[in-house]
């Protein structure tokens, strides 16, 4: 199949825009319609020739700006009111989208966030004086102060005022403001609660999305979990009342004696670490008291909660598809808005090469303009010149892609002389064959025993003998040369390609590492020798399941760490109130009075002529400085023994301090909770989609294979040479060079990029897909009848099956 | 739309079976094809007619039990080739199937499983002598002897032989005759660790099907789970290593100091029983080593465990699907058998009522006449007289359903005279209003609020004065005025058929117990007051999620009660092991040399002039009888403080007892990892049905609504009288008066029964169910070409709507 035209036709294109963009007409701000149609899209067709041309030229690269912003606003989910309006909003907007900003926002948000590592109850090594910590702080408001007055400028005052929360970070910096100034001026540091609020700045970060995403999650699932909360809550009055009544007239009891210690004492058994300790006292004097405290763990613990859990879970799995919809209709949207903006009036069914091309310059600079015109060619399904709605509907999917020459060589070695061919190939068979494999994995599994009987017979003592022991050094030679032979065999690059083998390597050079640290006797890196059974993991390659759970386990991480640090938001928020209030409060030998007075002990007596050293060490679990706040609300949160800590600081301070231990015990089950649900979603979707396609080959990753002639590549060049960007053509001509030297029409070139979420639910959710779009249009033409939208929807799309390999030309 | 045929003409039908019973033909028992087509069903055709006659009847009567047989083996999901092969098994198929027997099968596992409570470690006040007991046990176990051979005898050898479960409890019954004998003949117990066997008598149990299926479930979700754990363990092993390495040169640190200490440590961190004290003594010296146990938690508890569930979720999803296809299509199969053996070789194309009701004769017997003529209409969607296997397939949903006369009655008060009648009709009206419903929320909602107070006033002493406080009878009395009230005004059947007023009354009937308690000063009933707050639970009927919620618990609580069940039969086999090694093992002041000894101190020494007992209580948690046994596995099963129950009897025997600890956490690990992933299952595709079906009316059970013309009863009454049969048709008769007193020509019945997990399953996977029965047929039709079979599967048939309310005469 030949190009019915000849590329240069199409390649090029003088028409001009249908609509124009916004930033040429000043609209007045507030009308807030400025992306209606404006059908009359006059431009200067009169006049002097070469001012024209310029003008049309300014006027099409503010058109490739508009769309190019539409598209970012598609692909971050930002809400199109807050689409910049006109020129001056549209320089604000891009002062404030591009990394730098987003890194001195990123920076400024940590730097307010570890001033409380400095403040009152700082971490000793890192005190800092008042006026020092409070300047530094006054300098990192003013800083926002700026950030904020640039977004104001880019959104306009009543869209500011209507940006719920920027409204809710200008109220907390104005409020930081005030008490910073308070601090300056008093020289002294009051009770500044307020500090806990410090983490909007961080969450309001361009770089913070997914926290965002989490925390609205969060809340969105809050309704019923409240619920359940509450039902849990009331079974816990009742039995409270129940146990209140039953166990109070014994006096040996002192978890029931009043009603509140009753509650408490049931709430602690809810996280089941007073239990049975809470039931002894009672069933020592009668035995069937048991039944009360088995009734009550069955129902709370072991029903609500995993009633709880389940509510979550349902929820949760009701959003992902929603949120997945609504981004996805709303990418759909936004380019719909970029296409508006591309087709010219001469030809309103698509977009040429020159325009998309132009749109590329401002959506992603650092692209080369080869893989400009691979993406055109991937999008352009038709094989016409220009580019339908329907293909650009796959704008997203295509421009992540990684493109690169097909490479005609199998191995790395074929270019080699026969001799050396023979010999790499050799390795290469060898070490793609299953008995090296096996062989390894039986050294690795040797290796692990090995390990665990060696320290099984060391007892204690220093281990870290001067002389390396042999095994060690037998090991990692074995490691070595498996390395080696890889690396040759494979070549580097595919060696490094793969996981497991990157995994490897690491794992042989800490290794390594370790030896070198033990020759030479370096103790501080003594722990990387500790790390050598990690080789073990290798082995879970072995089985199908093991490989499944791993890669679910990488995928999952980034949300994880997002979750991971949502949850640290919280930590941070209870450390500052916790420091404020708790701070100083326990400290060994304080809680005598309290029933948990033993864990606090540190009482250093003789005995005979041996100074024995009684310690509780509860006295470290504290507020002191926010580093131990920290670990104090990770054991909060693992929930075991957590009472001791409460009754400690509650037997130093007053009873409403079990409050915030209460609702700090409340808050982290909410995420918890969370986080299982959606590990629980994450495999269980995985499974599923594992499930629906079995017959579907191994998975990895998204590839797209085109092919370019050289006729196409010269018309490029042409093309650039024309609108005289002489150095973007360099690379294509290299093309042309080595197409010269093989003698080849065309070369091939293969796009990749990794699998998303959001490919997997494409093709999960296929069918249900279809029905989103088609009521999407429906909805869009009752609201504004556009004429593109109309023509384009009512053609039910398919979205594009990036497995299906085109080819253009034969 | 009047009947075509006259009635009696189908009511009645003489011809002979397509296919014989198998019973009629003594096939000999081990070719195992006793159900191959007949296809010369050659009925005696010629000789003295009334021999004929009755000939004929007793074939019919074989094939009628056998069709009977082959449907409740459909239902109770046995296999057809436990199906009694002759004349012989069906006399022993009989015995050993009737609540007779079955009762006899429970009642001889229980007196098994009890004899624990009374044998060597004996509950105190149940020791029985060993004679006693031993000769109790001999005779458990010949009555056992004698199940079995009944089921031999209907099983045959061959199938005796092949059948899994039963072999094992032969097996098992050998060991446990031998063992009784031989206590019987040394008069002592011995070690009898194979008590723990004795589950499988109870779980072989008729009754216990449900139990077997949980089993069969956990053993099916058993592979998954025990690779996840493998991965458990070994990051386990690798941590243990780590800080053995990173620890032990620390000697104020008892945790860390051998491999086997630091390994056991972390297990038992894990279940998160000692954080942070395992954490506390490396933290004093340095305070980054909390870092270790972070990444340990949060790799194994937060990561790894959830992975558990996740896997166990999805793996149990899976089964629930697979197991309602299998027993769906068991079903079919079932239906078919029955149908082959109920169509006459005049009339291939249906079954008669004359043959559907003899069926029922021998299915449901308790079914009165009334009902089976129902059910054959019910199931007789196309108002032919014979009815097709494809109405047949229905059986299963229509035989399940209570029949009742439609009432034309609104109000039960209707036809009271009119004064009454307006009064009744006043209090129905002013019940059912809004405003009452609310008034009484308010009620109970500031009676909840009064006892919390009241409770709250009250701190210790002997608060059940005398006198009776005024406020509980106010309130009691408000509480009967409605349950008078709401009884009179919606007629007692009414109000009692609602489970939420079932829960006021009993709720309210406790509170007046109580009162009673409280006048006539009866101390142990006391508790009976405390249960007043459960009032409060009615304000749960507010919201839609509640009620959701309480629904799907009431839902759930028979397949929870089996999964306690189950667990209960694991503890009891952890509870007989634990006896038999650790009986008397801990005591008080038992463990002095463990590092627990603390917990289990009982000092009794005197401070100045009073007696102070200090008491560890943990020796309470012991394993010296089966009751205490129950008790400390449940403490382990709750996982908190399990390490000193461990420690405590470790220290007391040899360090191999925690394998028993261990092994037992992890059972229970996997049981309420499947209890927990059934609730999930369960919640989730509840809200799923519900999400699905939005738009249907309330969900009340399955309702099917039929019409009766006199002119049918009449019919039926007559086909009775020629059968002899009279005294079935004396209700038919009262029907047929009742007709001609309020001058009906037809009469309008009611079939009603609850819905079932499996019509939501119907209802979820609608289409699926095609495929799976398209599927099914054709592997059938490959295996055993059968002519009915094959003209019926052919048609893709729908399950019966059973909504659909189809009316036959006008």
């Amino acid at each position: 199949m030949r190009w019915r035209e000849p590329p240069a036709i199409y390649l090029e294109d003088r028409g001009s825009p249908v609509e124009r963009s916004s930033y040429l007409i000043e609209l007045p701000t507030d009308d807030g319609g400025s992306y209606d149609v404006i059908h009359d899209a006059s431009s200067p067709a009169a006049g002097d020739c070469c001012a024209q041309q310029s003008s049309a030229r300014h006027n099409w690269e503010m058109n490739y700006q508009e769309a190019a912003i539409y598209l970012q606003e598609g692909e971050n989910n930002d809400k199109f009111f807050t689409h910049p309006k006109n020129a001056k909003a549209l320089a604000a907007y891009l002062f404030a989208h591009n990394h730098l900003f987003y890194l001195m926002e990123l920076s400024t948000a940590l730097l307010l966030l570890l001033l409380s590592l400095c403040e009152a109850p700082a971490v000793p090594m890192l005190r800092l004086g008042i006026f020092v910590h409070a300047t530094l702080e006054l300098f990192a408001l003013m800083v926002v102060v700026f950030e904020l007055s640039m977004k104001m400028r880019w959104l306009g005052f009543h869209t500011f005022i209507r940006h719920k929360r920027t409204m809710v970070k200008t109220c907390v910096l104005f409020v930081q403001f005030i008490e910073a100034i308070v601090v300056l001026v008093r020289q002294t540091s009051h009770v500044r609660i307020t500090r806990a609020l410090r983490c909007i700045f961080l969450v309001d970060c361009r770089y913070c999305g997914a926290v965002r995403r989490n925390l609205r999650q969060i809340f969105q699932s809050l309704p019923p979990f409240i619920d359940i909360l509450l039902l849990l809550l009331f079974f816990m009055v009742i039995f409270a009342i129940l146990g209140f009544y039953l166990f109070s007239p014994n006096h040996s009891d002192p978890y029931f004696n009043t009603l509140e210690n009753s509650l408490v004492n049931l709430f602690v058994l809810l996280t089941t670490s007073n239990f049975p300790d809470v039931m002894m006292p009672s069933y020592a004097r009668n035995p069937w008291s048991c039944v009360f405290f088995i009734v009550y763990l069955s129902i709370e613990l072991y029903f609500i909660m995993n009633l709880l859990l389940a509510v979550v879970f349902d929820t949760f799995n009701d959003i992902e598809k929603r949120k997945f919809k609504s981004l996805l209709l709303h990418k759909r949207t936004a380019i719909q808005h970029a296409y508006r903006l591309l087709i010219t009036k001469q030809r309103p069914s698509g977009i040429s090469f020159k325009h998309f091309e132009g749109l590329l310059r401002f959506y992603k600079p650092r692209m080369c303009t080869r893989e400009r015109y691979l993406t055109f060619k991937a999008l352009n399904q038709s094989n016409t010149p220009l580019l339908s709605l329907k293909d650009f509907y796959n704008f997203y999917e295509v421009v992540g892609l990684k493109w690169k020459a097909k490479r005609n060589r199998e191995h790395w070695f074929d270019d080699l002389p026969r001799t050396a061919f023979l010999i790499f190939k050799g390795i290469n068979i060898l070490v793609n064959s299953r008995v090296f494999q096996y062989t390894m994995y039986t050294v690795v599994a040797v290796n692990g025993i090995w390990i665990l009987v060696e320290t099984f017979m060391l007892q204690g003592g220093n281990f870290f003998s001067r002389n390396v022991p042999w095994s060690y050094i037998v090991f990692l030679t074995i490691y070595g040369v498996e390395l080696l032979l890889k690396t040759t065999g494979l070549g580097p690059v595919e060696y490094l390609s793969s996981g497991w083998n990157l995994f490897d390597f690491s794992v042989t050079l800490f290794a390594f590492l370790g030896l070198m640290a033990l020759a030479f006797n370096m103790e501080p890196f003594y722990f990387i020798v500790v790390l050598r059974p990690l080789q073990l993991l290798r082995l879970f390659k072995l089985k199908k399941r093991y490989r499944n759970v791993l890669d679910t386990m990488f995928e999952l991480f980034p949300r994880m760490a997002s979750l991971g640090l949502t949850l640290l938001i919280f930590y941070y928020c209870f450390a500052i109130v916790g420091m404020e209030f708790f701070a100083g409060v326990v400290y060994p030998n304080c809680c005598n009075t309290s029933t948990v007075a033993d864990s606090y002990r540190w009482v250093n007596h003789t005995v005979g002529n041996k100074t024995v050293v009684e310690e509780g060490y509860y006295y470290l679990n504290n507020f002191d400085n926010i580093l131990n706040s920290f670990v104090t609300l990770f054991e909060l949160t693992v929930v075991n023994d957590w009472y001791i800590i409460m009754e400690g600081v509650t037997s130093q301070t007053t009873h409403w301090s079990r409050l915030y231990f209460m609702i700090f015990y409340i808050v982290t089950m909410v995420v918890m909770t969370i986080i299982v649900a959606f590990i629980l979603e994450a495999f269980v979707f995985r499974m599923n989609y594992t499930r629906k396609n079995q017959d579907s080959e191994e998975d990895n990753g998204i590839v797209l294979e085109k092919e370019i002639s050289k006729e196409e590549v010269v018309g490029i060049i042409e093309l650039y040479k024309r609108s005289s960007a002489a150095p973007e053509t360099a690379q294509l001509q290299k093309i042309v060079l080595q197409m010269d030297k093989y003698g080849q029409m065309s070369t091939t070139f293969l796009g990749r990029r990794s699998r998303t979420k959001s490919d997997l639910s494409m093709k999960m959710y296929e069918e249900e897909i279809q029905e989103w779009y088609e009521e999407h249009s429906r909805k869009e033409e009752s609201q504004a009848p556009l004429q593109e939208s109309a023509s384009a929807s009512n053609s039910s799309l398919k979205p594009l099956s990036l497995r299906q390999r085109s080819q253009t030309v034969i």
